[in-house]
């Protein structure tokens, strides 16, 4: 009896060590096999990982557990996530044209240039026009008269004040969030106020310029070699009054982009996925899909594809837009698209059900995809499909989709292997930057005390192979970032100086 | 091109409806075949369901993603909740001894009985004791002099006051959930303390009987016609200070229940799963395995199996006690396992991993499994081998594992049909009552739209068929409670009258 004790005892070990191993390979980057100086990285980064976590558990305080704004100053002082701000990591791939540079900028230097003026709505929201000369007058019930900054600023007993409170117009933060924003309707309207008002600064021809630079900076210094910006493409406007479209815009784009990949070794590019807002007809929808395809005809390298932006759970499905979607493929024109879709809690409603026509549509890739492991069909299909998913974590808990981190649907893929990269959606509206907040929540948050290095990896080498870089790109950008890598490998399994 | 165009289109609208199809299929309760009478009932269980979600999602208040301390009273004006309360739920597999029956029972009731002595502990809780002649004065450190509750509230200005603030030290009930219970230690603190106050309360062996009986009677209210209880079976005590051991207690239980099925049609039982506390070392878990095979042994019929309870973030590991664990196997006795596992957000964790040591060790239901859908390989082999979870909603949301339940991670296992049932674990120390409430967050909130009354079915059947009644028994619970849904589907079917 002593012996088939010990042999039960043993097979049942057996089986016990089998099935961890099994959801050790399963997990996004289990099937990673690392070098010996990863491993010893590996073993550093998971006793920090550890410590931290077993010192949340104590607490109680846990920043993926969090609010992100008041987990914010707790993750700076973070070991691991001051290891994940020098991590390499890739590409952003869900990024939004104007929430990628400090907002901070935009009040300290852009609203300081001259010939800015402002007014207020009748809700009290700032618009701003460069012009020179003045603007003609607003009419009354669209805003109040414009008055030139540089004069009113004269006036002011306390300009910082001024300043601050117009840089709390432009993000999302506040310190009782909770209170703030009661549901996520009160935190939505918010969110396209901001937009709403920077549009006049951001647009005006210097300052996209200049907007477009700072932000690749941003993401440059933390560790991000290559973007794909969600672009409106909105019309850009000169001093003197003069409008520019959106080839303008897409050739600005690349510019900026060449001249900072001239001054920041390594870096690789941009290209932008033309947006329009899913609020609008299906008949506009039309055009624009029609605009998509025109433009990534006349700028192949820069244009990647087409996108429909906004809330989800107020805006149209994308069923509703199929004729217009369908359009390309009719005309046997290939138009990638990377919709949004599943960025809602509204389990079997039409909003829900754009997963489903994501995945029909052939998207490339998925924007959110928080619904995505409610929705098992899609989910299989979609993975028989390689699309992967763009996980936002501190969008989808600022944006009132998810409180603590830990149960953020997509820790379920995660833990699948589902094919997903990390990215900050409008970093500067959530008081963020570039995409190491992010990978802080996806990694001690989503994936738990699991996920490594190999985790963290994959994640990296997802956001080259996802892109919409050609084969040619992806393979400098992989060899670009894999020299990247093993220099922040060497560092971390060197340990602290 | 129109031909093929028009042909794409109808491919594709095909290949949506299969996908939709496939989804419906899947999610629990999906292959069941409605009859006629069902479907209309369906019909309108939906409509009023739609309509419902419609209403929240424009005015931004929907329980399921409210606190439920804050969604009760909301819930209980719901016409969804209304016909869930008539629902014949089948049983409650998940329910602790002394959280099922009203507090406000044991205050207005319990504590008004003669001989009724109470004294408070240094931390201010209160602790009771029936004694006649009167109970020894406790030790200082331990507990103040005891006071006769009788005479005391004589002496008071406000009874009702009073009386107040016991049901208050009785649940975790409170008007700021989110501020009381800052964190998970603190709302454990409090959940332990309840237990702890009630104790010289519900031990008080003619208590004791009405309780049961009374936690019956308010399940059969709520359309539940078979409990499992976990169960500590701690000593129970007479008046004159005589203490009964476990055997007593099992007899009791067995009485009541066979009592209250001679005075309430349709009433099919209890059985217990004798429960003992995580928190305890090997050597006495050890010796609680002996007693539950023991206690099995003497009361087939009664005692179903054995579980450990607590905190599990705390507690001690599955993995700790697998030798205690394996005793009854080694010994060939058959000692069926319901363990509660996967109790947390702490992926990764030794108490993260009770959820695989509960399959290795082959647990007959897991407790909660809150945490399975993240651990893909136990997921996969737990359904293999038919291990439902119960699903408790509320107990999840109030110890604060989850705040919107739309994200409660079973959500992604009720998608898929994975076996479960619901329960509600302490519903008096939730402020809930049988299993309605629960049933609402799990249809409302876990299921979202997609939900329907095959859904609500399954999960009924569930409950008995993943019971621990015998063959025949489960037969004869299945023709009782089939009875009662024909009943119900009559009238949900014909309509308001
Ligand atoms: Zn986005
Ligand atoms: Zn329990």
């Amino acid at each position: 009896v002593a012996m088939t004790c010990f042999h039960l005892a043993t097979s049942r070990d057996e089986a016990r060590n089998r099935l961890l191993t099994r959801e050790k390979m399963m997990q996004v980057g289990g099937q990673l096999v690392l070098q010996e100086e990863e491993e010893r990285a590996n073993g550093r980064l998971r006793a920090l990982k550890e410590a931290e976590m077993q010192e949340a558990k104590r607490t109680g305080v846990f920043p993926p557990s969090l609010h992100f704004f008041q987990a914010k100053d707790l993750m700076e002082k973070s070991a691991v996530f001051n290891i994940l701000k020098k991590m390499p990591k890739g590409a952003a791939l869900h990024v939004h044209d104007f929430g990628i540079a400090s907002m901070d900028w935009l009040v300290k230097n852009a609203t300081y240039r001259p010939h800015c003026y402002f007014c207020l709505t009748p809700k009290g929201a700032p618009q701003f026009k460069f012009a020179s000369p003045p603007p003609p007058t607003p009419k009354q019930e669209e805003c109040s008269e414009w008055v030139l900054l540089e004069k009113f600023r004269k006036g002011l007993p306390n300009v910082t004040e001024f300043d601050n409170s117009l840089l709390r117009t432009f993000t999302l933060m506040t310190e009782n969030p909770q209170e703030t924003y009661a549901n996520q309707d009160m935190v939505w309207n918010k969110f396209k106020t901001i937009f709403f008002a920077i549009s006049g600064l951001v647009n005006y021809a210097p300052v996209f310029r200049d907007y477009i630079f700072l932000g690749l900076e941003e993401f440059y210094r933390d560790q991000v070699l290559y973007l794909e910006l969600r672009a409106m493409l909105y019309p850009v406007y000169e001093l003197n009054g003069t409008v520019h479209g959106r080839e303008w815009s897409v050739r600005t784009y690349e510019e900026a982009a060449c001249l900072f990949a001239k001054t920041h070794p390594g870096f690789i590019g941009i290209k932008l996925i033309y947006s329009d807002n899913r609020s609008k007809d299906v008949s506009l929808i039309k055009k624009s899909v029609q605009t998509a395809m025109e433009l990534r005809a006349k700028f192949p390298q820069m244009v990647a594809g087409f996108d429909l932006v906004g809330r989800e759970d107020t805006g149209h499905p994308l069923y509703d837009y199929r004729e217009a979607l369908l359009i390309p493929a009719s005309r046997g024109v290939k138009l990638p698209y990377f919709f949004h879709a599943g960025e809602t809690d509204w389990q079997g409603t039409s909003a829900d059900r754009n997963l489903l026509d994501a995945l029909i549509l052939n998207s490339t890739r998925i924007g959110h995809g928080f619904a995505l492991s409610r929705h098992p069909a899609v989910w299989a299909d979609a993975w028989r499909k390689d699309i992967p998913i763009e996980v936002c974590p501190i969008s989808n808990q600022v944006l009132k989709l998810v409180s603590d981190l830990r149960n953020h649907p997509a820790a379920v893929l995660m833990a699948t292997g589902y094919p997903m990269v990390i990215s900050s959606d409008d970093p500067a509206a959530f008081g963020a930057k570039g995409l190491s907040y992010d990978f802080y929540e996806a990694f001690m948050g989503l994936g738990g005390l699991t996920a490594d290095l190999r985790t963290l990896k994959q994640l990296a080498m997802n956001s080259i192979r996802y892109s919409a870089l050609s084969e040619t790109e992806k393979k400098v950008a992989m060899e670009t970032w894999e020299e990247r890598w093993q220099r922040f490998v060497a560092e971390l399994a060197r340990g602290p100086k």
